[in-house]
């Protein structure tokens, strides 16, 4: 089951460098993880902002929810969701 | 080159229906011609909307607005653009 | 699994009462069939509007989709759409 | 009486981790007890936020605002309210 | 019970006069029963605009959009409502 | 001369508790002298909100200017104003 | 009294010509009898709009809204007011 | 060359008062200079606002922008700017 | 002196072709005259849109909107106006 | 390609003087080097405000985001970007 995803994050301007590192490493570890798996089907990077497009591909919205809210970066997140289809007019049977 | 893009489609409500019909079946016949190609990477349908969301593959910003502009329902959508990059965290070379 | 959906109706002015009459006669009959059926699981009215704030109990987002774009007024409806889990601190197992 | 309700909670980052815990278990109660009386008729996570969509089902507005800002969350939340109605194709007699 | 009510209204330019003259004085006998019974418990003009800042005094959710969705000019409103309580700073014990 | 204000209040979360309850204990002072002068002709809570919607009944701009940046809560309000005249279908000679 | 006023101007493209003509000839007579009259006390166009920006004199909110609602525009106008009082900085003791 | 100009000043509530009442006195000073000088044409202050409402008269938008960038309460202030004509229909030669 | 200009064409869809043909062949002769003067000193088409960003080039605010409200389409465009200065951290001692 | 950005920088009030004087003299001469070579092909002030519309010459979406993800105040600006094409009315072949 597929979603989009927008998140765009914010770090406090406040945040020590070793912290806001160490969480961009913890996200990129998790995030590879869930790349790995399938479960993470899609990322890019939007030209210009510290935020990415992405397509995550799970069994049900509580993985959704549960995959998103454990991420290190979570917090920090501003997040827009939007559930897709296979689009009718699709020569491929199943478009992920 | 990669764009994300969104596209929801409007047609008046006093459209005959004949001629919808067949604005949607040229687009249809446009549409897999371009993801035949490789050009209309990726399209999902919004669930709950008349809209999609889809990445272009492009060779330019010229070839992306001659694209789009040559699209039959193109008079009756609203588009909104992103330029995307591959995601610096990603395990792979090339995101398409 | 579930998804939170609000539904504001809008009607051209210019719509015949009696197409208007038929339209809404099918959209109950296919709603209460949904009802009965648990998958239109909530449905409320806003208060001073011609909208609905309502509950669907679907077994994935194509279901979603296709039930959503098979009303009779899906072409004169704005709909906003937000997956549903079941909250951490709630005291029942299962909250549909 | 039904009120429909979207709260989002924004703690400040710089609060101590001990006064967040002991604010999201004081919420906890008593959002407990209102469940339990059937006031806080319906609650749910909306997936990816950290933010509820609840239904309370109050005898008056003053108690609709009083059981709101006693919440111990209450000065960090952002809350939209909208009455609601029983639906006029509903099956039932009564949809709380 | 007390709702802040603010109703704007569009009546479509291609009225004809004498339809528009006619659900003006439909709903001025209508606002003024209301008004007359304490339902409709204050309404002012917003200047510069045709639009009204009410006030209702009703027994519930359900008599609100009774009474509203009665109204002639409903179908051409925009509407916005938020429910009020009596202020705790005010001298007064009841504030309607 | 009528003006509908609403008035919604911000205190920094990092303003002493003895500080905020002076300034909530001044502003309620100064509210209640013009309560009984009339000045401010109504006050309501918006329920679920540290917000209330208010009525003016001033001499001119400037009285209402002066009066409103004169509150101890005036820089952490966000202020909106419209101007308000008796409303033509009402029954009485003067609504305030 | 002083309020600034914007007024954006909206003519249905269907309108015949003739209709807009005498249109605007009978808003620009009553502009400026007002204007000789000093109660229309400025106006600029907005450049590149076809609205303006004015300022006007009056002596109540009720001599404002009359004015306004008079105006042969005033069913195409999108209109925004904001009370205006002297500034507390000016040099002058009167700013009109 | 007339700007139309609105200026809605946020000084940070963390401020020290003694630094913000220099800022203002300097403002203050500066202000007055143009405003003698016939530059800083008009200014008003917007009924419950720590804003104004000004017209510019200047030789050039470098010159716009040199006095606006200026003003020591310049980094403090969210500025809206829109470019002002003479109105065709008025009675004077030149409004300004 | 330099302004920044987008412009976004709504042509309704109810035009017959040969008057849309008609104004689209009028307003590009109006703007070649114009882009030869150097008065309209550049244009770009945003892609996926029927806009374009322009940057105007004229002695004044006047000639500004003569310019502007002289075009064909004017009356089927919205139009956003920023006015422009050199940067200050240009290499080059003008910039248009 | 070009590309049209919006940049907005907003630096914390609470950033000592020599960082922000380092940081803008960094972007300085960052951004002199890239308009030397040409990628910087356009920039201008916006008046009234700390922020410039510019136009990016750049061989891909990825040289876009390398170039801006590297500028001194990427992390306190809010941009906006719209990819470009030569105007079809356009008088010259290349209009950059």
């Amino acid at each position: 089951m597929l979603f989009h995803i927008r998140m765009d994050v914010n770090l406090p301007s406040t945040m020590p460098p070793e912290q806001s590192a160490q969480l961009k490493a913890d996200e990129k570890a998790m995030f590879q993880g869930l790349q790995a798996s399938g479960k993470w089907r899609h990322i890019w990077r939007i030209a210009g902002h510290y935020a990415n497009i992405s397509v995550f591909d799970v069994a049900s919205v509580e993985e959704l929810h549960a995959t998103l809210s454990a991420l290190p970066l979570f917090p920090y997140m501003t997040i827009a969701i939007a559930p897709l289809c296979r689009h009718p007019s699709s020569l491929h049977e199943d478009d992920r």
